[in-house]
C-alpha cells in the first residue's frame, strides 16, 4: 500500500497540532492493520499513532495483549519519497514485549523479533556491533515536532558530535532502533512515543543491545512502552553514551 | 567494487587525521577511477580525495580538464553497512562546471548531468522541490572530522531546527545534494571539499536549484570546486535559508 501509494501519488498531505505531518496513507494503513487485528483477535487491544493514541492502558489488564501500531514511522521521509520509512508493529502483554515487527518496504527489508527468539532482518539473524570506543561510535537521534523541547537535545548531539565517530538523523525511530540491532549503528537517543518504539525496542534487545534511558519519563505511559530518554547501544558502550546524554537539571 | 567488497567484507579500515576514516575499498576505486581516466585522457588533471587531495589547481591551464574524483563518499555509511553512499566524479574546465556523475550503487540510482542539458537520475529528469516555505522544508548537512569546528555549524542546525520541518543528516554530501536535485531535500548546506561537491553541484543545479554561500571561503580552492560555506536550495527558499545560515562574526 505505501510502495504504490507513492508510486501513483496518490495520497493527500496534512499537519497535526505541532506541524506533524500526516498523510491519507498513514490512515489508509492504520485502518488496514488494525481491522485485521481485530478481525482475528477481537479481544485484543490496540494503541495506534493515527486511530486511538490516547488509548487507556491503564485501564487494560496484565493479560490482555496490546499492539502498538506506527502505519507510517517517517512519514516526512515518505513525503519526500526517500527510502528510510518503515511500518511498525509490537505487541506486548503485561510488563512484557512479546513480538516487534518493523517492515521497510523501500529497502525490501523486514526486521522482526519474538521474546527470547533472537532478532532477524528477513531471514538473517541480527547482533548489535561490537562497539566498545565512543571515538569510533557512529549515533543516531531525532528532533521533535515540538521547537520548545529543542535545547536539551541540541546539547546532546553537541557532546556526543564532540566525542563520537558522527550522527546520523535518518529520519525513523523504529528503523534506527532496527539499524542498531542490525549493528548498523552503535547507538540511537531520543524521546519517542510508544508506537514508534514499542517494536524496534524488542528487535533490539533480541540482537543484544542494552536498553535504558537518560532521563526519568514524566509522561504515563507504561513502563514497556514508554520511550521518554530512550537509550539504546551495544553493551560496550552503554556507560559511555549514558554520560554523554544525561543532563543536570 | 563497492558492493562485492562489503558482500565479501575484504575491506580494511584506517584513519586519516582528525579520525577520519579510509578502507581499502576507497583506495582501490580511486586507483580504477583514475587509471581508466588518465588511459583515455593522458594530457588531463585529476584532483582525488585518495590519490592527489593537494594537486596545486592554480597551477593548471583554463583550458585544461579537471577531473575530481571521491571514490567513496559515505566511507562511514560503507563501512557501516547503509546504503547511502555514492561514487562521485566530477569535471569542470577553467570556471565551469561540465560533467556530474554520482552513483549510488546499493540504492542502484546514478544521479549525472551535462551542462545545459538537465540533470537525471538513471533515465528519468530532475527538478527540484517547489519548496518556498522553511516551516515546511527538509533540510540536510554534516558534521565536521574536526571537532573544533563544531561549534558555528551547531549554531546553523539550532535555528534550521527551529525554523524548518526538520534536519537530516545522511552521511554522503555528493548524495544530499543529488537529493534536492530530486526534491527528495528542499535545502542543503556544509563546508565540504571540492571532491564532494564538484558533481552534486551541477547536477542541483541543473535540476533548478539555486547554488551559493553562507560564509566567504578562506581557503585557496578555485570558485568552480570551492565548497566552504557551500548553500543549495529551491530558488524559492534560497534567501530564507541564507539568512538562517549566515552568522554575524
Amino acid at each position: 500500500m505505501i510502495v504504490a501509494a507513492r508510486a501513483e501519488s496518490t495520497f493527500v498531505r496534512d499537519y497535526k497540532m505541532d506541524h506533524e505531518l500526516v498523510t491519507t496513507t498513514d490512515i489508509a494503513v492504520d485502518q488496514y492493520i488494525c481491522s485485521s487485528i481485530l478481525a482475528r483477535y477481537p479481544l485484543h487491544c490496540i494503541l495506534s499513532e493515527e486511530s486511538s493514541p490516547s488509548l487507556d492502558l491503564a485501564s487494560v489488564g496484565n493479560s490482555t495483549p496490546v499492539w502498538v501500531i506506527d502505519p507510517i514511522d517517517g512519514t516526512v521521509n515518505f513525503a519526500h519519497g526517500h527510502h528510510h520509512v518503515a511500518v511498525s508493529i509490537g505487541l506486548y502483554i503485561g510488563n512484557e514485549r512479546v513480538l516487534g515487527v518493523v517492515n521497510a518496504p523501500f529497502l525490501e527489508e523486514c526486521f522482526w523479533a519474538i521474546k527470547g527468539e533472537g532478532a532477524y532482518c528477513n531471514e538473517e539473524r541480527l547482533a548489535v556491533s561490537g562497539a566498545k570506543e565512543r571515538r569510533n561510535a557512529l549515533v543516531a537521534t531525532g528532533f521533535p515536532y515540538q521547537k520548545d523541547a529543542l535545547l536539551p537535545i541540541l546539547e546532546r548531539v553537541s557532546r556526543i558530535l564532540h566525542h563520537c565517530q558522527d550522527v546520523r538523523r535518518n529520519g525513523s525511530a523504529a528503523l534506527d532502533l532496527c539499524w542498531v540491532a542490525a549493528g548498523r549503528l552503535d547507538a540511537y537517543f531520543e524521546s519517542v512515543k510508544p508506537w514508534d518504539m514499542a517494536a524496534g525496542t524488542l528487535i533490539a534487545e533480541e540482537a543484544g543491545a542494552q536498553v535504558g534511558r537518560y532521563l526519568q519519563p514524566s509522561d504515563s505511559w507504561p513502563v514497556v512502552v514508554n520511550g521518554e530518554g530512550l537509550l539504546v547501544s551495544t553493551p560496550g558502550l552503554f556507560d559511555a553514551m549514558l554520560s554523554l546524554t544525561y543532563l543536570e537539571k
